[in-house]
Parts: structure tokens; sequence; C-alpha cells
């Protein structure tokens, strides 16, 4: 048996999150189907972490233990006519038969895409959320203050819904970058875990920041008394995508 | 009576194209349904032509009589309850009542998307092409020297394909420009009209220039011979994107 880990892309508009279910299509159960036709064997899939219904990916892993020889380099290209045009897999190794996509998992990247626009602009909603106000509403440089508040280790169950058991709630944010260009504002996160909803409600709570419904040193608040209500809403799954997932 | 020309701007993945039909649902359809409930009156739209099913616009127009005091400024913000997020009004103005929408469009701008790479995109497939071939495969210079040939007023009938009557397929293309940026390749094409298929037809042809299967100065056979065959494969709808209509 090997251990093979796949990178998969996926645009999750259509589906109901990663994560196989009874009554939904899920990303997990297309990529296990056409793995299964394509390698004539039982395949389950390990990912990384769930991502919800709406969400992409660009960098989700997955492991699954192969008992075959379908060449590696080919299964990218070879998989194409097995998947619907929104899920792909770019690449499949070999990894340590100790490494779990999910467990070993040292550091994720997250990107959130919006834009401001108090008209809807339906070529970006797949991808990105609408903040809808114009551009001038929006004042860049405190949601940079704000962001270097979140760097660190800390108890972010203040940035989570409920909807995950976890054991902890304490997580280390190692970067937050905000570029804006035009219209156009992009969070990009790198932490060692996210909690449940935690990148959407940070999105949420740095554009609020932006619009002035929140002082920047309102991050610096929900880090200490951990209450939800001082953040801002869960914004919308549409603008998040997974870029990146570091095993090393 | 005053006549309104909407600018509109539509994700075309999901709608069988512009036209209102039987069968299936077209943009046209969903947008005079939301502005009748928002007028309280009957709307037929005019549009600046035909997009197929799966062709996106972020600058169709199209012209309606209006016999009522909705302000115009406010059509945009107001129809977007009632218009589903991959439909929206950019913009509402009163012109003359000589204005046509079809019939006194002047010039027309269309985009056309591509994307380089073996390995499928899923964040790109609904807007983009893909070029199913490495990067290093494709002559950019000999792409750039064939677009040249295409400018002027030319019977443009080896560049179309049959589906639709008009009475003449003499048309006059303005620019063609191509731009290049790591893995993607976009086209933009501006002309006084197109034939059925005419711009997807040309982006293919250049395609397979770009991939050596044409020579340059094929353009220059297709225009002086008609001889669809000699042409590229007719270009998946999603690249293509109406972007502007200009009526001075």
């Amino acid at each position: 048996m090997r251990r093979i880990l796949l990178t998969v892309e996926y645009k999750g508009t259509d589906y109901a999150g990663w994560q196989r279910q009874e009554n939904a299509l899920a990303v997990q159960q297309v990529l296990e189907d056409a793995l299964e036709k394509m390698l004539q064997q039982k395949v389950v899939l390990i990912a990384s972490g769930r991502t919800d219904a709406g969400v992409h990916a660009l960098g989700q892993k997955a492991h699954f233990d192969y008992d075959g020889n379908f060449p590696l380099d080919k299964m990218s290209i070879a998989s194409q006519s097995l998947l619907p045009p929104d899920i792909a897999i770019l690449k499949a190794e070999e990894v340590s038969p100790d490494l779990h996509a999910q467990y070993s998992a040292k550091k994720k990247t997250y990107r959130y895409q919006t834009y401001l626009s108090r008209e809807n602009h339906p070529l970006l909603n797949d991808t990105f959320a609408q903040i809808p106000y114009a551009e001038s509403y929006f004042d860049f440089s405190k949601v940079e203050e704000a962001a270097k508040y979140l760097v660190g280790t800390y108890d972010f169950i203040g940035f989570s819904n409920k909807g995950s058991q976890v054991r902890s709630t304490v997580r280390t944010i190692y970067d937050v970058t905000v570029k804006k260009e035009g219209t156009f504002v992009t969070f990009f996160i790198t932490g060692n875990g996210f909690l449940y909803n935690m990148v959407r409600i940070i999105a949420g709570t740095l554009i609020y920041v932006g619009l002035g419904k929140r002082t920047p040193d309102v991050i610096k608040k929900i880090l200490e008394t951990g209450d939800r209500t001082l953040a801002g809403k869960t914004f919308a799954p549409e603008g998040l995508c997974l870029l990146d997932v570091d095993y090393t």
C-alpha cells in the first residue's frame, strides 16, 4: 500500500461542501467515485479539513491509500474525463505512510475575496463577496491596523460559530495580508488551523472595521473577551478559497 | 412614453442565452419579469443582439419603452432584490426615441478569455476556455501577426457558422488586441457587427495559429476564399463576453 497525497482544485458553488453526506452532492463523493473508476479499487479520501457549501479550493489536500500501479504523474490528466469541469486533481504524489492530510497539516492559507460596489456584479458573484457600499466609504488603513492584532497565538472562540466540537479553541495566526486594488479588497490569512467559520468571521469583522461599524481595537477586545457579538457577521462562503496546506 | 436604454451584466452559465424561448430559461425573460414587477407594466426588451448559451456580458445593451415615473437612477439598486445574483442592471438612461438597441449600434467589443494548461482549472472554467497545451507550445508572436490581418472590411463568411440569416456577410473589424499574461491569453475584438459564432471562430483560429496548427496567413486565405474549413474550431462559449456596445 502506498499513501497518495492529492492536490485538488474545486469551485464549490454547486456542492454541499467537501464532506460526503446523505442528501446532497459533496466534492469528496465526486472525487472518490472518479478515482474508483480510474483505479478500479475502493478509495476513501481524508482531506486536510472540510470546506463549507459554496467555498472553493485552489490547493485542498487529501490522502488515500493505494494498492496499484497507475502512474501518479498521469492521474491529473487521466481523471479529467471522469470529473466534472468544477473539480480537478492538480497533482498526485506518494508521501510517507505517516503523513495524515488532516493531522499532519502545519499551516493553512485561505484567501477571502470581496468587491466594494452598490451595484451587483454577476460575473464576480461566484468567487467574490459583495460589500454593498461605494469605495469611498471604506477606510483601508484601519483594516490594515486591525489585521495586525490578529497575528499571534490566542483563543479565537470569539471568531467562531458553534458547529463543530474541538478540544481547544486556541490557534496561531502567522500572517494576515490585506490587498486593495481599486474596488477589490482581498484578505490572505495563514494559520496553524482555523475554527468553524473563523476565516469568514475574521473577514466580516475586518470589513466592518473598513466601513466604520467597528474600530480596529475591536480585534483585541474579541480576543480578550471571546465575545462573538462584538465581531462582524459571518461573511458569505463564495468569497472564501482554501489556497494551500503545508505539511513541513 | 420614454425610451429607456439599460446596461446589463450577466453570467451566462446557467442560461440558454439572451433570447426568450419556450423550453429553457433565457436572460431576457428573467429581466423582463423583474422589470414588470418593479414597474408594474408590460416590458419588452430589445437587445443589441443575442448572446448564445453560456456567453456572458459586462455591457449588454437593451431598450424598452416606459410609461411611468420610476426614477432611472434607482433602477439598478431597486432591481437587485428582484433579480438572481447572475443578472444585474448596471445603468438605466433615457435615450432618444429613435435609438434602437440593435439597429443603432455602431460598434461592439467582445472579449475572449483563455488559459493554457494541461490541467483543468475549475475556478476558471465558467469564464475562460481551456487550451489544453503547455504554455511553451504557444507562439504568441504568430498570433499577433495573424490578428492584424483581420482588421478591415471583408466578407467574414469563412468565420461564421450557419444559424442565422443575414443579408450581407460583410463586416468591418476595427481592432483586434491580444494580451498574454503568464498562461492567460485574452482577445479583444471590436467591429461594427459580428456574424453567428464569428468571435468564437476567430478566437479558435487564432489559437490554432498559436499552437502551430495553422500559419498566420491562413487568415488572409479564409477572407479571400470564404472557406470555413480552413478556420479553427468554434471555441467554447464560456470564454466569450460582450464588453460594450457603442451608439455614437
